[in-house]
């Protein structure tokens, strides 16, 4: 990785005022676990947080959160009886780099204590990609002083989710040299342990002490230090919980007694990471800005990514913060899922497995509000049911809460997954998926929606009422034309994939068929909602984004600036529902998605009608990646980047202010569709692909690596 | 106190069914700060707390709760390695009582470890009435084998509400012997410092470590111990909080260096106990449960009574559970009070006090609500706004959320704070108060009355509509009669008391009635209120409980018998409101508050209507003392004794099932009432006091003392 620079996300100073900001963009983890770049010591005001895929435990009222685990990282240090802490005395020297070419972190402090010692202290940590159970920490102390030097290294179990405690005490002790503490979820019983094993790399401790504290297990270890001679100490930690292994003490112990030591392990890792790098990077030259920012998305989701299980799901902030508390969206399926399809098929895999492990919740539902079919929940987490909390507090008013919908009728989101399902079908040739589980998702969604469409006599037909469509600030609309539109792909695709069983897997189309109950009456009603939709286009093919939407007030963005704020935040709930003003693209997000179905100057009509009316600053952070592939479809490249960069850097620059929740996953995801899709112009279809480049004018080169039915393939464009 | 078994809560066996119950009864307090009876080494499924008086700090959507304190408790024991812990081994002796007459607990465990080593365990703890801020545990351990006994004492922060957690770490370390720790609460900032110091009083520790824990400072003591030498260690403890103290960890590390160890300051301690019953003690002779039950429910009381502080108030919970969150309602007023008011002038006059600094907030409610004058919060805790939460999970459907109107329109509070501070001033004489502070509480609650009343043209009368009474089974109701009169008493008290001032505080009446503005018109529409109001009394002074109840259903209350839950949880709260079935006594609480204004014959006709449609057993815990007062009024003694005993035994036998939340104050505040102005029919007026007793037929004897304007009365009745 010789252009260094481009892979080294840096801060040389410490910033207090954007400290949990800096927590998401440091994260670091392995697709079975990520931790928040927080200190090892502490700091005040942290959001400290280690979050294990599928870890959920149960909350009043909001339902179910990933949980926060217990604390592997505690590491403190002591000189001469005071404690290192960056609040605290002064720092001389301070340097911070996370390597996004292989996930290390790290940290150098030099640093004078209140009572004037002064040490250089390093840090440096990562979470294992060849060995997603390991964790390990190499701490320096290179004191200026001779004197005491202790350094302290615990596990902690007293954490919680900002504030609310997830985990009982359950055991701990020390096996061997080996330091363990058992935990247990409250309500969903389930059990983590978390082992650490202590060793001095360089210097000779005086004395070495255990301390058995109830749920913070201790190891002491204190040296007669000299000055200018460097301690080196390393923790090694591994974590397991009950979802991996039946004795997850053992398991973790196990993990620990092979490890081989922390530079094995770090070359073990460095290698899993290039092979990462190598299926995913994608490389722009002449833009370095473009450059790392990309690189930086890339690297949050492989670290979210997971790898050995079926059973869970990237949230909307992927295991980097607190935010959405762990709940996974359509934001998986419609923005993160296609870099996995192309890029690690195996992935996407395992991704849409966990909807397919999670149709029988989808029937229930769909059962429960009077459908049939599969109707995937808003928001989803564990178990698969309805996790959209309905009651949250007004930010403005704590006392008062507010009624979120979207749980209720933001239903498009069983056509995205199907949709999701459709393309890694397409994209991979993967045809014993389709049939095993893909066929299904698609066929039982497409139930959904055949009951769920509504005849109406006046207009003679079927329409979608009373739903959010993907623009948030309408609630409550009719005929969403995104909806309506991605429940008739939804049918449509069903009888191609019907035709494909019959032909391919006739036994298994016969299974479905009767499965699900896909009578000749049944289909013929699909047929019928499908050539009867309610679907109408306007003039130059302007689309209606739901019925009325053009009668409501058209207020100019323009006359709200400047603000900091999104428009629903200044105009209300209600007020901005009156508007025209639209939290994120709706009908061109159905040009992203069916780009073939619609021509150039439809296109054009809809981008100059939608775009001035459309929040970009402050909408939804999953607006400006397809803004960009929009504009590079009808040729206006300088507005694509505009909107590229506002996606690329959504978190890296903290552009809406809440990164400290953790990443924008879907922008994330979205970045990089919008180099492939929108400036390479990546074309896939059933004869092969085809790229369309229109680069900007600045970068001179732009390189990528994706899958195609199983056959690896480059794309290599050049700026000539 | 030679009849010790009447002033001894004990138990025989460790009772796993009932351990949070249990818990409650057996807390230990000082009016400073109480602490649960939980065990000091812990227990699965144990609802662990300690709460100081005024200690509150915010949560989402419920607005704040008492803060549970960094637990002072740990004190845990190896016997060779093997922790002690009721849950393992096996237990082969049980014992522990609460002593009553000096607040101190012990407890008895011979116990088998799951190894094999046996010892005898002994626990007695209490918290010094003498020094409120010292409290003190001592251990004894006495092994049957001879080898290693561990003894760990700890400070631990890691505490939470129920899981959520309110204290953020600090510091901790060592001052000379004494180990500290210090917290603060996340948003209201209050600092909390705990000390330990640690003394063995027999035995020899072979070693003695300190383990600095984050957040768990811990002393381990090492023995080498004999069969059947008992080793004897005290843990002395201090907890400061910045409410007292600008430096509460200097307060209370003076705290325990001025300690006198176990002996004296037990001494000093039953000392302040014996003087407390001396003024407080009810003697009943010829029922022990009775006399038992009235001692468990005096105690409860005053271990929660303020005595240095008249910024805080007594929970519905005391400091006894997590119900209620610490909030105050008009149970302290109405139900509590009066024993303080006739035995504690100081107490009662802290908790008047408290409502008087609220006076502020009371007037800004009342201003925000479109009124004037002052009306006091349901709900309060420190800031004295209100706290009610407006939603809270549905019990059923923990998703689904109930909007709690009690916040809203239960408004009879202001009347019952003005109730009290008269009744405070009547029984103790104690002009000065009046002259300062009662009177502004009066005549501004009057003000508000007089502007929240309703013109009603069709009746021609003043009328409170949209109201919730004592009755909470009846939501927005019209014209309830407990909230009408009060009213009216509260409006014709201010004119009582601004014509006491006018001649024997001339200056204050000026001075108020500028600050209130009650000019002569105001004062006019005053007395068209009190004229005018809508107080309708039936044939045979049967008292309609609010406009339209005789309308509703009469559904008989024994058509849901049997039943375990209230009729509002069988009939749902929409259900109840359209039946006559009330919750607790509302028009006989009128003739409780009011005698004087009613005859005989008008409340045998009342009782005999509303006691039938009341839910005694599961409904309100405030009734079932009101009903005994109102049942010796009118000669239903037998009646009187079976609601007195549900009164008196609410928590002791856990009547509602829900003591584990805490003690029910108002039913102990009721039970002494019940006792003092039932069956003993105390009567106080302004020449002085009356009995009329009328004691169950197995009473022998009742004793009791109280103030009657500052003079010690005593009350002997013999049931000849």
């Amino acid at each position: 990785m010789a252009d260094e620079k481009n892979w080294l996300i840096q801060e040389d100073r410490l910033d207090r005022s954007n400290l949990n900001h800096k927590e998401t963009i440091f994260t670091i983890g392995n697709g079975y676990l990520s931790t928040r770049g927080v200190y090892e010591e502490g700091y005040p005001n942290e959001a400290r947080a280690t979050f294990v895929h599928g870890v959920f435990d149960d909350i009043p009222i909001l339902f179910t959160e990933l949980v926060n685990m217990p604390d592997w990282l505690p590491l403190s240090i002591y000189l001469d009886g005071e404690r290192f802490s960056m609040d605290k005395g002064e720092i001389l020297e301070y340097r911070r780099s996370l390597n996004l070419s292989c996930g290390v972190l790290n940290r150098l402090v030099r640093w004078r204590s209140p009572g004037g010692r002064e040490a250089i202290i390093e840090y440096e940590r990562f979470a294992s990609l060849a060995r997603p159970h390991l964790l390990l920490i190499r701490c320096k102390v290179t004191p200026k002083f001779s004197g005491k030097v202790e350094i302290r290294l615990s596990i902690n179990g007293n954490v919680s989710n900002e504030g609310m405690t997830h985990w009982l005490w359950l055991e701990q002790g020390r096996q061997g040299e080996i330091t363990y503490l058992i935990n247990r979820t409250r309500a969903t019983r389930i059990e983590a342990a978390t082992a650490m094993s202590v060793k001095v790399s360089q210097g000779a401790p005086k004395s070495r002490e255990y301390w058995d504290a109830d749920n913070t297990p201790t190891e002491v270890l204190g040296f007669n230090a000299e000055a200018g001679q460097t301690l080196v100490v390393d923790k090694l930690v591994s974590v397991y919980t009950s979802r991996e292994a039946p004795t997850p003490l053992r398991a973790a112990v196990q993990e620990l007694q092979a490890c081989r030591g922390w530079e094995a392990e770090q070359e073990d890792h460095r290698r899993a990471w290039a092979e990462e790098w190598d299926r995913t990077d994608v490389i722009i030259e002449g833009d370095d800005e473009a450059q790392i920012a990309v690189r930086f998305n890339l690297y949050h989701l492989l670290i979210a990514a997971p790898r050995q299980d079926e059973q869970v799901n990237i949230g909307a902030k992927t295991l980097s913060g607190f935010g959405y508390r762990g709940h996974c969206f359509w934001d998986t399926e419609t923005f993160i899922l296609p870099l996995f399809i192309y890029t690690a098929p195996s992935i996407a895999r395992n991704l849409l497995n966990y909807r397919y492990h999670r149709l029988p919740a989808a029937r229930a539902r769909a059962r429960e509000d009077g459908y049939e079919g599969a109707r995937f929940p808003w928001e989803s987490a564990d178990s698969g049911s309805e996790v959209t909390p309905r009651w949250v507090p007004s930010p403005d008013h704590p006392a008062s809460l507010i009624r979120i919908w979207t749980g209720d009728i933001e239903i498009h989101i069983s056509a995205d997954i199907a949709y999701a399902a459709h393309l890694y079908w397409k994209v991979t040739g993967d045809d014993a998926w389709l049939v095993e589980r893909g066929a299904e998702i698609i066929l039982d969604t497409a139930r959904f929606w055949a009951s769920r469409a509504e005849w109406d006599e006046t207009s003679a037909s079927y329409q979608y009422n009373d739903v959010i469509g993907p623009d948030e600030y309408h609630e409550h609309v009719n005929n969403n034309a995104f909806t309506n539109r991605m429940a008739q792909w939804n049918l449509q695709t069903a009888f191609q994939v019907l035709e494909w069983l019959e032909k391919n897997a006739p036994e298994k189309a016969k299974e479905l068929k009767e499965a699900l109950n896909l009578s000749p009456q049944r289909l013929g009603k699909w047929r019928h909602v499908i050539e009867n939709l309610y679907l109408p286009v306007g003039e130059n093919g302007l689309i209606e984004q739901f019925s009325g939407y053009f009668q409501r007030v058209d207020l100019r963005l323009e006359s709200l600036e400047p603000r900091d704020r999104s428009a629903q935040a200044l105009l209300g709930i209600e007020g901005t529902n009156k508007t025209q003003v639209i939290k994120q693209p709706d009908v061109l997000m159905l040009f992203h998605l069916l780009r073939q179905d619609y021509s150039k100057e439809v296109i054009a009509v809809n981008y100059d009608y939608y775009s001035p009316r459309t929040d970009h600053t402050f909408g939804s952070s999953l607006g400006p990646a397809i803004h960009a592939i929009i504009a590079c479809e009808i040729g206006r490249i300088d507005d694509a980047y505009i909107h590229f960069m506002r996606a690329a850097q959504a978190d890296l620059r903290n552009v809406r202010g809440n990164a400290g929740d953790g990443i924008h996953a879907a922008s994330a995801g979205g970045t990089w569709q919008a180099v492939v899709f929108g400036f390479a112009g990546l074309r896939v279809s059933e004869n092969g692909w085809k790229i369309h480049p229109r680069l900007p004018a600045h970068w001179k080169r732009l390189a990528f690596k994706f899958f195609y039915r199983g056959q690896r393939q480059e794309v290599e464009i050049r700026n000539e």
